[in-house]
This record gives structure tokens, sequence and C-alpha cells, in this order.
């Protein structure tokens, strides 16, 4: 891996997990993130390597990432507003970071002559599927959420890149994704709730939810993996393990590895929140028959991220 | 029919002939358009009427967007760019007009405190379809168009905004309407070559395309149809006839009806510019199990097409 890799939102928590392995397979890598949601100090390893450059940017300011992209041979777009639950109290957020700044990144790519994109989307994308486990191919489907949606149309305007200007594009679907450096979601907001009172616990709709994980070097092994066998002009992957747990499942795990026994206090219902999905698991016979397939359970995703969060609790003020 | 619509694009070609239909039926019609491809010339019987107004105004706008809305309880919303050919040439044109234009009315629908909204996508969402003729539900596809991934995107806001906001909303999948004030399209285009020269014509591709067309009036019968008897959060349908037709088929109908017996110039290849489908065909069961079907077949929609443009050639200079 000679090449120079261009990765947007690369302080997160997917993209600083993925720099640090382009950098152990000997790439040079220019991180290009706004610093809202990621942390600098996700990129402390990586600042050690003189193969790294850190570009403070964000994909909004169209000039400026244009001239951090110059020298590049392939973009990793991971830059999103990564949160599904609170779509509805901002409703242009969801567009302007994931469609606009997707167009933006495909627009400075054109710009530049740098036609090789992979892109992090969702299951969520789905809504709730009519086919469970849902493939990549799966009926036409109706958004359920803001966040969805958007992801769906940065998918849609990199297609319409490919057919129109030669672009070349790795488009994965995740799950809920889980590890070290993990800074929003169930396992986050539970832990932290725990602590500040290991006594109950409120959990959003009727906890029958069934959900699904992937640990994130299993996700970035996926990715690796894909970029390296498969080669249409559109490569489109779901990526999670097979199988799902119910929020149930990985409360109980949680407690157990804590040591605490609270009170559950369930909202009720089958959604936890607007768009909640009662039901996620994508069909992955795709990225498997690559010879893919992940290392860690959700259970141990689930028990690993806890143990992360246990020994780094300074994220969970600062997030 | 006493309730107060709101369309954008109204004094476009589907736009202004949904505005007479509308007016004939009693209801109330505020346009909101730009003129920018519509005519005011194409209201001008709308105009003679004291349930009608026409509010100069752009999308983009949102200000004068949300005002020009008030008091209305339903929104056709029908402006957009609307030629599938030249996205390349100006990328940021359709997801402006198109996906962010959408959200702008939705969002002025929200704050306003209207939530029902019938929508004008396009089977070029389907991109390529891997089954034909296509159906609603047809397998996620892969975008080939920058106009028909604008769309899918407009489509992806409106139904998260159903999910999340309470709204109701018909989706009208179209494929090419012909019929009077076409402004746009290979009829126009045949007939305005061949008037300035009838010995030779210049063809996109081989000729061979085979693509569907359906009447405006057909169209509007449709979209009425659905209104009344589909009552979903969602409601999504596919817009066409039963039947397709090769673009040699269609000039063969033209040529005869103008006496003129052209060279015919192909440029060659199976697509006709970048993103052509070379073969697009519906699947309308949806529709027609409301009971509605087309009056016109393809042929005598080319021709009654035809037929307006050689009676308003001053649309030819003017377009």
């Amino acid at each position: 891996m000679s090449e120079r890799y261009f990765v947007t939102g690369g302080a997160g928590f997917v993209g600083s997990n993925l720099v640090d392995r382009l950098l152990e397979r000997g790439a040079q890598v220019v991180v290009y993130d706004n610093l809202s949601t990621g942390f600098e100090s996700f990129l402390s390893e990586a600042k050690k390597s003189k193969q790294f450059t850190l570009v403070p940017g964000d994909i909004l300011d169209q000039a400026s990432l244009k001239q951090a992209m110059q020298g590049c041979g392939f973009v990793f777009h991971l830059s999103a507003n990564a949160d599904v639950r609170f779509g509805t109290q901002h409703p242009r957020r969801d567009l302007d970071q994931n469609t606009f700044g997707t167009f933006n990144v495909l627009e400075a790519m054109r710009e530049s002559g740098i036609r090789r994109i992979a892109f992090s989307s969702t299951g969520s994308i789905y809504g709730e599927a009519a086919v469970i486990p849902t493939p990549e191919d799966a009926p036409l489907p109706i958004q359920t959420s803001l966040y969805g949606a958007s992801k769906l149309a940065g998918e849609g305007l990199i297609q319409a890149y490919c057919a129109g200007f030669d672009f070349q594009a790795w488009i994965f679907r995740f799950v809920s994704i889980l590890g070290d450096r993990y800074t929003h979601g169930h396992v986050f907001d539970f832990y932290k709730k725990l602590l500040a009172d290991p006594t109950k616990l409120a959990v959003l709709g009727d906890g029958q939810q069934r959900k699904s994980y992937l640990h994130v070097q299993d996700c970035i092994d996926a990715i690796f993996c894909a970029l390296e066998r498969s080669t249409e002009p559109v490569n489109i992957f779901n990526l999670g393990t097979n199988e799902y747990c119910k929020v149930n499942d990985s409360l109980g795990w949680i407690c157990q590895e804590l040591g605490v026994n609270p009170e559950f206090e369930y909202s009720g219902g089958e959604r936890g929140w607007i768009g909640d999905n009662p039901f996620i698991f994508l069909d992955t016979t795709r990225i498997r028959a690559l010879g893919w397939e992940p290392k860690f359970n959700i259970q141990q995703s689930v028990l690993k991220t806890l143990q992360y969060l246990r020994a780094n609790q300074e994220l969970l003020v600062r997030v």
C-alpha cells in the first residue's frame, strides 16, 4: 500500500481505527476532520508516523477540502452525522452533512482527478426492511429516518458519479459498529447511566428490539477485503455478523460485566424512538463470498467495548 | 374539491395541465413557479378564474416559499430540473433543485402545519433496472444519472418526513410525459430539427432504445385516482402505459405525420448519452388495481404532441 489515502472523518471512531490500519500497511494517510465528533487524541499513535498528515477542516468548506485532497489517489469518505436517533430535532443536519457533504467530496475529487472512493453507508437505508436478513438488492425500501434518507442519497450521488464521471466506488452498509474509540450508542449510554445510578436503568422501547453489531476491526478487515477483491464500477456490501441480539441480551451482558443489578424502566413500545427499527439483520453473503469473516461475535464486541469505556472514562464526559 | 392546493412548478408542462384540472374540479389553486422553464402563458386559462393565484418565486427561496404556502392544505411538488440528459454538465443543479428544493418544500410545509404532499418522481430512479417491467418494489437500484439520484433522494426525504413528522405522501414515478404544453424531449427535438432540415436527422444512439411514454391527461387522471383511493402514509405509484416503443418507431410516426423522409444519422451505441437507459418499461399493476387506465396509447400520445407543437411553433424558439 504505497498509495496516499484521504480519509474524511479520520479522527472519528471508525476513521481513526482505519487510519491506524492503513499506516500499519505502509500507506500514506491524510486525515480531514472538523473534530466536531472526532478526537485528535484518537490519532495520537498515527501522529508518530511521518506518513501521516492531519488537516483540520469541514467537508462543507469546498476550497479547503479540495486543497487538502491534492496528491491523494483514493478517498475514504467516513465523515458524517452518524447518529440516527435525533434527526427530527434538526432536520437539516443529516442532509447537509451526509448528502451535501458527500456531494462536496465528489466534486473535490472530480476537480482533482481522483476517481476512487469508499463510503460508509448504513443498514438504516433499508428502513424497516421487507426481507430479513436483508440483502444488498432488497426491494426498494421506504425511508424511516432522515439519517437513512441522507445516506441513501449519498450512495445515489456516488453511483451517479461512477456512471457519469468514470468513478469507482465501494459502498459499505454498516450495522452498528463497536470496539475501541466507540463514542455513541447503546453500550455508551447504558454504561454512563449505570455509573451515575447502578440501581435503575431507563431503556428506550420494550427491550425486545433485535439489533446487529460488528466489531470495528472486523469492519476494517471487510473493507480491505472488498477493496482488494471486488472490482466492479460500483461495489456494494452489507457489513455485519451472522447473528443479531435483543437489547435485553446486551443489557444482561453489560450488567453482569459491571456486577450491577438495576431495575429496568422501559419506555415501552416496539420502537425506542421515531424511526427506530425493531429488527435489523443484514444478509452478508456477498462479503463472505470474498473470503471475509468476522473474528468477534456480538457478545464479545459488546464486552470489549465496555472494557474500553471503563479504561477510558474521560470519554463519557467529553462526548 | 373545496380545498386550497399549492402547486410548485405549476407553470410547467405537467403542472399547468394539473392546475387547469384542479380548477375544473372547483378547487382553489396557488401556483408557485420561478418561470425558468415554465411559461406564464400556460396559465392563461387559469388566470381567468377567481380561484387561482400565481406567486412567482423559487423553491430555493425558503421565506418566499413558506409565505406563499400559507392557507393551503395540500402541496403538489412538481418543481424540478426535469431533464435527465445534461446532469454531468452541471452536477450541482439536480441536487440543488430536486433534492434541496424538495427539502425546502418539506420544511416550509412542516413550519406551516401542512402535511400532505404529492411528488413527481421518475422511472429514472430505477437506473438500468434488473427487473422489466419494473415494479415499485424492484431490487434496490444503482443510480445511473444525477437526475435519478436527485429524485430518489427527494423521495427519501419525503418518506422520512412521513415517518418523523406524520406527513402523508403520494409519490409518482413517471415515464416520459407527452401532450399539450410539452416543451422538451424527443418529439420536441426531432420536430425542431426536421423543421430546420427535413432531409436528414441526427439520432442519439442506435434508435433501438426502448422507451415508455404517457399522455399528460392520463397522468393527471392517475394522480387524482391515487389521491382518492390510496390512503397509506406513503403511497408510491409507477405511472405509464402497458407498452413501450423503440426510438425508431416514434421516429417513423413523426416522419409520416410530417410527410418527410429524412436520412437518419445515428450517433450509434445502445445509449444515446451518459446515463441513457436503453430499456424503460414500468410495471403499472399497482395503479391499475385502483381502477385507472390510460386513454391514449404511445403512438396516439406522440402524434397528439406533434400536432400541439405544429400549432404552437413559437415554443420551438422560446425554449
